[in-house]
């Protein structure tokens, strides 16, 4: 084995644990005589598993009864256009509180089915700072705010729930989902891919409050409907069983290693630890993120020489430090920490870095 | 081991010697020291594999450079309404050929984006035969034709494609898709959800025809366009890459077991066994669809007694053939034999059957 620290923005690093059960049983599953991959979605076995799989998240997270839990494909790209179709009457607005990259993309998505209004936007200081509270312009007749809790590219992060008042707030937690515990009451809609801290790419959890599932909105094709996903337990059609299996393995992973609170203390420890090798080395290496906006789970940085960027990332490597280069919007380095980054990745992190800036300093 | 027969209608069997490449490599997929899920579908090694497997399908397929190949998510169910999305305009109509369950819900999906014309019905026969070619309603002005080229449900399957003239034929493959040589160049589109012949479920095939990418249609967000999935290689936003992975290792599989041709030979052979044995089971069970119209793929039959339903299944699960259990719809049994199904399986259940005749006829 040769596996090593993978700090990829996503697809990302998954548990060990989790690859290793999967590995043992993936070509005979439980009692099934076969992978679960090969068996019925419908049958006794997967449909068993699909409620386990439920119950372990409810309970993980929190989840109270009146909030329905979906298991989808397509990304949060789609639900960008799904939850606009799904939540708004046709000529009703929404609010939009813009922090990055992927909230911007979530509003552009949206734009043909809802009117978009930005009603907050980091965009003039180039998001290295959350909108400031003050210049929220929330409008109580929109039929949600959505937002971005973390930016995986801009590497910002919300430290609380953004007050709404009545309107149904609605998050894209694709980046930081399960990584610390959560309220779940505060919000309409959560979504997330499943690809950094729940699993593999092609999966999409949503915990969707039951009254916005009655909504009435518009014609379309059933399969563009919560309801109707809701009304066949996320079996409207064949669902991504390979990756609910993983996402379940996930679920069980967390709580073994002590649920939402340990996985937040060591998040927030092993951001910790790398801000500071940042902001300690002298100018050497920047982030450039107001303190308070910081991202726990993804932490862009930038070397004082850009001339040095190829050779760090090849160094790295070498290090057996994976997937650090910076998203292509922004350049730079990124490394992303999810919940399945071990605190000795960061370690090795941070060791490699100290030692890069001798040599080079 | 006691991994078995799996006759299940899909998610189905896949070749045992994909899943043993699959689970040897499942922590470590080639140099990358991290699993085939972990790493970056933007980087150099999944981009690598990308081109690897659309090459691959394109010389098993033969498929002209003039069709683009994508590797989506959703399965056929999402495609219903994004093919009525992208290539009708507002107003205009397409013709659909119904010959089963799947023909009619693209149809229902579809309705609320084009005008749906039903050109040929096999319903008043309980689709037990192909709607007769004579009575086809085509429309020349039609957006498009669809037809489902096998029923997975209902076990029927035109051996022929139609002729409709200079309209783009557009084909839901599913449950066929490289069970047979094709020519790719009579049709518009074909779509296909990988969970039958091409490998796990969560994974949706199009190949479509370049010029079909430029019809001006309809505002819609850009996740729904076939036009940007194509401009971004399938990788607008993040594919399911385990499954796209699968996909590429059945792709090898059936190249290094003879090809389509083989696969056609050999698909052909099981199917006639399993028929005649039905056929020769005085009336013990019986199939009910026309023999011309008989799907390769999907057998249901029924036993002349439904009291024995129950025994039967439990039988044949004792005797290691799974998922035999019908289509709700429907009742009865069926027997899927797509391409990961050995002949040796299919001798097996004839077996069976035989002897459970003996014993309860």
């Amino acid at each position: 084995m040769s596996r090593t620290w993978n700090f990829a923005a996503g697809p990302a690093a998954m548990p060990e644990e989790v690859l290793l059960q999967a590995q043992a049983e993936l070509l005979e599953w439980r009692d099934t005589r076969a992978s679960v991959m090969e068996i019925s979605h419908r049958g006794k076995a997967f449909m068993a598993l699909a409620a386990e799989i439920e119950s372990d998240l409810r309970t993980l997270a929190s989840i109270p009864p009146h909030y329905k839990v979906l298991f989808l494909q397509g990304g949060a790209t789609l639900q960008f256009a799904l939850l606009a179709m799904n939540l708004a009457m046709p000529g009703q607005s929404a609010d939009y509180l813009l922090s990055g990259h992927w909230g911007e993309k979530a509003a552009r998505e949206a734009a043909p089915y809802v009117e978009v209004r930005i009603a907050a936007d980091a965009r003039a200081n180039q998001y290295r700072a959350l909108p400031a509270r003050a210049d929220w312009q929330l409008d109580d007749g929109a039929a949600y705010v959505h937002y971005t809790p973390n930016e995986t590219i801009h590497g910002l992060e919300f430290a609380d729930i953004p007050e709404v008042g009545d309107v149904p707030l609605v998050a894209d937690f694709s980046s930081s989902i399960l990584s610390a515990p959560l309220d779940v009451t505060r919000f309409g809609m959560i979504y997330a891919g499943a690809q950094k801290n729940i699993g593999p790419s092609g999966l999409t959890l949503l915990i969707i409050r039951e009254d916005l599932l009655t909504r009435a909105t518009r014609p379309m094709a059933g399969i563009f409907r919560y309801a109707e996903h809701a009304a066949h337990q996320s079996m409207l059609n064949t669902p991504n069983t390979f990756g609910w299996y993983l996402a379940g393995l996930t679920f069980r992973w967390i709580a073994r290693h002590g649920g939402l609170v340990a996985m937040a203390a060591r998040n927030q420890r092993k951001a910790n630890t790398l801000y500071a090798a940042i902001d300690d080395s002298g100018g050497f290496y920047r982030n450039e993120v107001a303190p308070r906006a910081r991202s726990r789970m993804n932490v862009p940085f930038f070397l004082h020489d850009v001339q040095l960027d190829a050779h760090f990332l090849r160094e790295a490597e070498q290090a057996g430090l994976l997937g650090l280069k910076g998203h292509r919007a922004l350049g730079g380095m990124r490394a992303s920490l999810y919940n399945a980054m071990p605190p000795e990745g960061v370690d090795a992190l941070v060791a490699f870095m100290q030692d890069f800036r001798v040599r080079h300093g």
